[in-house]
């Protein structure tokens, strides 16, 4: 999948609510699932690890939808342009 | 470009780093850039949102390669299956 559809479907599912939530309160929730992709990260359970990983995911793109940013787009600053000062 | 093939070139560029590392390191980077999108969030400048939310995505990729968690596949929780919790 690309990583514009997956964004085009958590916009197309979620966006009417996310857009109502504004940024601020959105920011929140992405920063739970951050915290609990931590405890999972913790522990041993690679099917919670993945769980996390994917609600972080889905967290961020209704981010990047709320503030008119095209995720697919913006990773063009590593892949095609490269980016020097990354780590 | 799919979600799996950002991921594999972060793997590529940056995994013997990131692996050396390890994942509580890794970590506090991740969340550092998860501050720099909340101050790029707090702002206008349009370009700075993007970056900052591409820092975040590959460092995201980064979490998941050193964690053996596949992001593409990750994601079928949400459009393959559904969550019924989510949100």
């Amino acid at each position: 999948m690309r990583i514009g559809e997956f964004q085009d479907f958590i916009r197309q599912k979620y966006c009417e609510r996310d857009t109502q939530r504004g940024t601020p309160a959105t920011f929140m929730w992405f920063v739970e699932e951050v915290g609990e992709l931590a405890t999972a990260l913790a522990g041993n359970d690679q099917d919670n690890k993945a769980e996390e990983f994917a609600d972080v995911f889905a967290w961020l793109c209704t981010l990047a939808n709320i503030n008119g940013v095209d995720l697919e787009k913006a990773v063009e600053k590593y892949t095609v342009r490269g980016k020097p000062g990354f780590k």
